[in-house]
């Protein structure tokens, strides 16, 4: 009922390509061998994707290959990480077309180039439901210097890079290696994916303290501020996910500054660090403005 | 509709749990953080499991919670590695209830003991479709001597573990040790899991050899002998996938089945390796015995 060639020859022709580092193996062993990098910590991260919840049926398969590349590229740069290659599980309906799937490959080979990194291994089998991907990057930092969710100290000054809300494709900030640039500069640090306020309420829970929003400091596009001018729209824009950019918490205001300079990526001062538990918005005159869900609930 | 608590609360409960090596950082970040492990080298593995296809709704969420651990820790077996940990990416249907959670936990539990591993990190998200699980294993083996698939040679004997075509639960191989005993002893391994004779005609592939299996050399199980007792049996059980034995090659009889020994299984030759290209089945007289279907097929 399909037009599809079998397992074997659909990783022979559509992914073998892709495993271009010599740690994939060419792929013909079922898993993939790291060499020791000295000096490095190696970090592994895995994000799931669903169609229906993460992707729609008719989105385009190249750029459901990027989301799923760039969701997991993004915690491993939020960490201070470079990346080095991904394994790929892949759940695919029988019904799906061989076309679907080279497209989707080619949104991967894409993305390899533009971030350096090869597929390094994975897994291809079918599904009775919707299409399910499933990445798992890898990546190296010098070793002892990750940046966690769990350092953000009262006084420290929280930021965040590019604008807020537009649910970006991550592309900009993933290039700019700002999470490298952050290294020794970041007390904490984490990628905006559930949304800025979740987020930051995340590191403020490892980090056992108070963290301080100020609702009109959160960079938004010029396109967003249009289309919601209001104080909701801000709290709108803090709320959603899917944003990929990089919120972080630094005691120095002058090297977080710094960095993203020298990444080239815009960093914004949005708020302090302070003692207590959580994180809120406030507005221009001090007051708590009151937020019914902070970011994406996954069930 | 659900009585499931949310992802935050599922995680806490059901998962940190799990994450006993400090690599996993409790699971408070994104990522687990592996320190160089000093002259070794990290292999990396990943198997997607759908339920419908690889399990079914009705199984004992504590089984499929071991097939999908166990089917990642064979890859790493074969290879001669020890396992190291796991991350764990989970797509659970929105009606799915907590118990049933609950009890794949435990049962992810139970083989985190039985193996020696820990879980390191993962993602836990919703579906519209059946439950999806994705996990990525990570071993290490001595510098140098992980066993591929590319190492058989003419003149090597063909070996396999325990007996074929039970789908066994791939316990007592897992718990023997049996790869890290066939380092420097084996040529080539892998597991068996999409059927004996598929398997080693992967291996044939990449080594560029012809593999030869005599079938009544075959061991399979007292129970299997007399449920499938004529010819026809063997090329059942030589094609049944879901075995989790280890399929070997060798230059040494000798040095194979000491290596068995040591880690306290049967290792059974059952073959050879000639010139030529592809794996076939031989009855005693040395006949080809034809085979429609070598093994499981995915799509």
């Amino acid at each position: 009922v399909s037009d599809r060639p079998s397992e074997f020859a659909l990783i022979a022709r559509l992914f073998a390509p892709l495993a271009v580092d010599p740690a994939a193996l060419g792929l013909t062993d079922d898993v993939c061998l790291l060499k020791h990098q000295a000096g490095c910590d190696l970090l592994v991260t895995t994000d799931m994707l669903t169609e229906g919840v993460h992707f729609l049926a008719g989105d385009p398969p190249n750029l459901i290959a990027g989301k799923a590349l760039r969701v997991n590229l993004s915690d491993l740069a939020a960490k201070g990480a470079k990346p080095v290659g991904y394994l790929l599980a892949i759940a695919v309906p029988r019904s799906r077309e061989y076309a679907w799937l080279e497209c989707f490959a080619r949104g991967l080979s894409d993305d390899q180039e533009r971030f350096g990194v090869s597929l390094l291994g994975g897994d291809t089998t079918a599904t009775e439901g919707p299409l399910t991907l499933s990445v798992t990057a890898l990546g190296h930092v010098p070793a002892g210097t990750m940046i966690r969710r769990s350092g953000a100290r009262p006084g420290d000054g929280v930021y965040v890079s590019g604008t807020i809300g537009d649910a970006g494709a991550g592309l900009a900030v993933l290039q700019s290696r700002l999470g490298e640039a952050l290294r020794g500069v970041a007390t904490a640090a984490l990628d905006v994916s559930d949304g800025l306020l979740a987020d930051l309420g995340h590191i403020a829970d490892v980090s056992k303290v108070r963290i301080t929003v100020q609702a009109d400091s959160i960079p938004r596009s010029d396109v967003l501020r249009r289309l919601w001018p209001d104080q909701d729209g801000i709290v709108r824009a803090a709320t959603a996910g899917d944003d990929y950019e990089i919120a972080f918490t630094a005691a120095s205001e002058g090297a977080a500054i710094e960095a993203g300079r020298k990444a080239g990526i815009a960093v914004t001062r949005i708020g302090w660090v302070g003692a207590g538990l959580g994180a809120v918005l406030v507005d221009s005159a001090g007051q708590e403005i009151p937020v019914k869900q902070p970011g994406f609930v996954h069930f």
